[in-house]
C-alpha cells in the first residue's frame, strides 16, 4: 500500500497538466482502474490534480453513475456545450474538460490512439505522450484487488478440476483416442467443461487452452480436435470475473494413461524450476533474477533453449507477468530487470516446447510479500491421471 | 463484392507507403481482416502494395503461420536483425520490415498507439495518421464473412430461445419475483442459460445483457438481482465466435406474466419503427434516412425522444451498427449520412428507455442487398411469455 501511494506521489510531481485516458482501447484497463468504469464504447477520463471527470455518450450516463469511484465526475456530451458535429468527436469532448480546468497541456498514454492526439495538437493542445505507464500504482495491489483476483484464480481452479475429473472418466480406445461412450474426446469438448465451470462462478474463459500433444508446442494455440492418450494435454485457463474486471491465470499439463520418459523428465524439470523461482520470490528481487534461477534449473536438468531448424525450442517464453484488470500487465518476470514489490500480483509459469513432443507449463498466481510471496488459491500438481 | 474492389483500389491510389498495423490494441480486428492472426500479445502487419507481413513473438511463429492468409510471411523479431534491446520494441519491428522495403513513409491507423507513432518519427520514418479507415473494404463482407456472421447469428437465436424457455419455467410468486423451486430467479441465472448456450456453439457471450424493470432503463447495463414478474426484461445477445472471430447480435424484450399499458404500447411502436426501418433498408439508402423512419413511427406512436430532468429519454441511442470482426464498426446507421451498400451486415434495433419504466429494444441482424436486406437468422417476436 505505502508503494502505491510513493508511486503516484513521484508522478504528480512531473505532471505537467492533465491526464487524459481513451477507454474502450488500449487505455482501458488504466481507465477502469481510474475510474471505476468499464467502457463498451469510446469513453474519456480527465484527471488534473485531485479532480477527475469521465466523460461518456448519453446513453451509458446511469450505468457510469452507478460504476465509477465516489471521486469522479460523470459528463455527457451534451453537459460540455458542445455543437452537434463536435459532440460526435472525443477529442472535442477532451478539449472541453481540459480548457474549464484553464489548462493547455494534457499527458496521454503510449496506447493513446496517434488520431486523438493529432487532432488535440492541430485544436492547439499542447500532447505528451508518456513513455512510462500513468498509473504505476496498477502493478500494487491493495486487499480488495488481491480479494478480487483471488476469487477469480479459484474460478480457474474450480474449472481445472472439472477439467481432470471430466478426462479421468474417458476410456482409452485401442488406438490411443480418448472416448466417452464410444465417442471420441476432443480439446472443444475439455474447454466447455472448463468454460461452464468458469460461468458458474461468473467468469469468462475467453481464450481456454487445451492442447494436446504437438499442438501443445505452441504456447498460445488453443488446441482443436481429438484428444490421444499417453500425450501432454496443456491446460491454460485465464477466467476474467464479470463484475470486477479481474482476471486469474493457472496453467497445468496432464497426461491421460502413462507419460514417455521425455515428458516425465520434462514434468520433473518444470516442476523443479517452478519451484526454485518460487523461492526467489520476494519484495525487492528483480524478476530477471527468479527468471534466469528457472532457467537456470531447466539447463541443469538436460532442458537448453535453443535454436532448432530456425526456430527456438525449450523455455520459449518469459516466467511470468502481471496480472490485474489486464491479463497480461507490470511486472514483467522474464529477462528485463522490473523489480518486484510488495503487493505485486505476479504469475511464475515456466514451460518446456519441443515440435514433436508438445509442451510442458506449470502456472500458478501468487502475491508477492516482503519476505516471500503468498499462493493466492492451491491446485494440486499431477502428470498422469 | 464489386464495392470492395473499387474501395480498395481508391485507397492504393492515395497510398504514400506502407500500411502499418498493431495488433493486440485498437487495430486487432483490422489487423486479424487483413493477416487472418488473431493477436493476443502485441504483433505487428506491414502492407506494400501486394506484399504482406505479420512479425509475432517468437512463442507465436507456429500458431501465426497456421492462421495467416496464404499472402502473409510471417517473421518474428529473430528474423529482423535486431539486437537484444530493439527485438523488444514494436516501433524497430516496423522500422526493420520498412526499411527492407526501401521506404521511408508509413501510414497508420487512427487506432495506432501515440506512444509507437512518436518512436518513429524520432526514428526518421514520416508517419501519416489516416483519419479514414485504413480497410474500408471490411464493411462489405463476402460470403465467407457472412456465413460466419450467421453462425455467430444463429448461436444468439439458441441462447435466446433457451432464455425463454427457462423463463416459461419460472412461477410468479404472490410478491411479484420470479421463481423455480421456491428459490427467486435472478438475471445471472438467465445470462448463466444464455451464456452456456452460446458456448455449446463455441460462442463467447462475454456481455449478455439480461436488464429487468427500471435496469433496462440504461441500454448497456447488464443487469443484476432478482427478476420480476409482469415487467419488461431486455436481452440482448451478442456472441463472438471462438474460430472465426465474427460477432453476431439480438436483442428481444419479454414480459413474464402481463405487460402493463405502457409497456405494451412501447412494444408495439418498437416493433413497428423495427419493421418500418428495415423497408427502408437497401444499397444506396444513407443510414440516416432509415434512423429518421424510425424516430417518425415512434414518435407518431407518442415516443418523442426528449430531455426529462436533465437525462434523455424515449429513443436514446442510435439505430445499429456494422457487425464484423468488431462488434461495433461500419456503416453507422444512426443520425450520419453513412450509405448503406450491399454486403454491409447491420443491426436495426429500435428502443425505447424510461427511468420507471425500464427498456424495450428489438434487435436484428441483416445483409443489406440491392433490393432490401436478407435477415442472417430468424427469431421469434414475442413480448408476455
Amino acid at each position: 500500500m505505502t508503494i502505491k501511494r510513493q508511486h503516484n506521489r513521484r508522478r504528480w510531481k512531473k505532471l505537467t497538466g492533465p491526464i487524459v485516458l481513451i477507454g474502450g482501447s488500449g487505455d482501458s484497463a488504466d481507465l477502469r482502474y481510474a475510474s471505476g468504469y468499464s467502457a463498451v464504447d469510446p469513453a474519456i477520463f480527465v484527471q488534473h490534480g485531485k479532480r477527475k471527470w469521465l466523460v461518456v455518450p448519453v446513453l451509458e450516463r446511469g450505468r457510469a453513475c452507478r460504476e465509477v469511484h465516489s471521486d469522479v465526475k460523470v459528463l455527457t456530451s451534451f453537459d460540455l456545450e458542445l455543437n452537434k458535429q463536435d459532440r460526435r468527436r472525443l477529442s472535442k469532448w477532451i478539449e472541453a474538460v481540459v480548457r474549464k480546468e484553464r489548462q493547455r497541456r494534457v499527458m496521454v498514454s503510449a496506447w493513446c490512439p496517434a488520431g486523438i492526439v493529432e487532432r488535440l495538437r492541430k485544436d492547439g493542445l499542447k500532447v505528451d505522450v508518456s513513455r512510462e505507464p500513468l498509473f504505476p500504482g496498477r502493478a500494487i495491489k491493495n486487499a480488495a484487488e488481491i480479494a478480487a483476483i483471488q476469487e477469480a484464480q479459484g474460478a480457474a481452479v474450480h474449472a481445472y478440476k472439472s477439467a481432470v475429473r471430466f478426462l479421468k472418466r474417458t476410456k482409452i480406445a485401442k488406438n490411443g483416442m480418448l472416448k466417452i461412450r464410444g465417442r471420441a474426446v476432443t480439446s472443444k469438448d475439455v474447454r466447455l467443461v472448463i468454460d461452464r465451470a468458469l460461468l458458474e462462478h461468473d467468469c469468462i474463459g475467453s481464450g481456454t487452452i487445451v492442447a494436446c500433444g504437438s499442438q501443445g508446442a505452441d504456447p498460445h494455440e488453443r488446441g482443436s480436435g481429438p484428444l490421444k492418450a499417453n500425450q501432454p494435454i496443456v491446460l491454460d485457463i485465464f477466467p476474467q470475473h464479470r463484475k470486477t474486471g479481474y482476471w486469474g491465470d493457472l496453467s497445468r499439463t496432464v497426461v491421460r494413461g502413462r507419460a514417455g520418459g521425455k515428458v516425465q523428465k520434462m514434468f520433473r524439470a518444470v516442476r523443479a524450476a517452478h519451484a526454485a523461482a518460487l523461492r526467489d520470490v520476494r519484495d525487492g528481487v528483480p524478476g530477471n533474477k527468479v527468471y534466469d534461477t528457472a532457467c537456470k534449473v531447466l539447463a541443469h536438468d538436460g532442458f537448453e533453449t535453443r535454436m532448432a531448424g530456425g526456430r527456438p525450442e525449450g523455455f520459449i517464453h518469459s516466467l511470468g507477468h502481471g496480472v490485474g484488470l489486464d491479463i497480461h500487465e507490470g511486472p514483467a518476470v522474464g529477462p528485463t530487470n522490473d523489480l518486484l514489490r510488495s503487493g505485486n500480483v505476479i504469475t511464475i509459469e515456466p514451460g518446456l516446447y519441443y515440435r514433436k513432443t508438445g509442451g510442458m507449463r506449470i502456472e500458478d498466481t501468487v502475491v508477492v510479500t516482503k519476505t516471500g510471496y503468498r499462493l493466492l488459491q492451491k491446485a494440486s500438481v499431477q502428470l498422469e491421471i
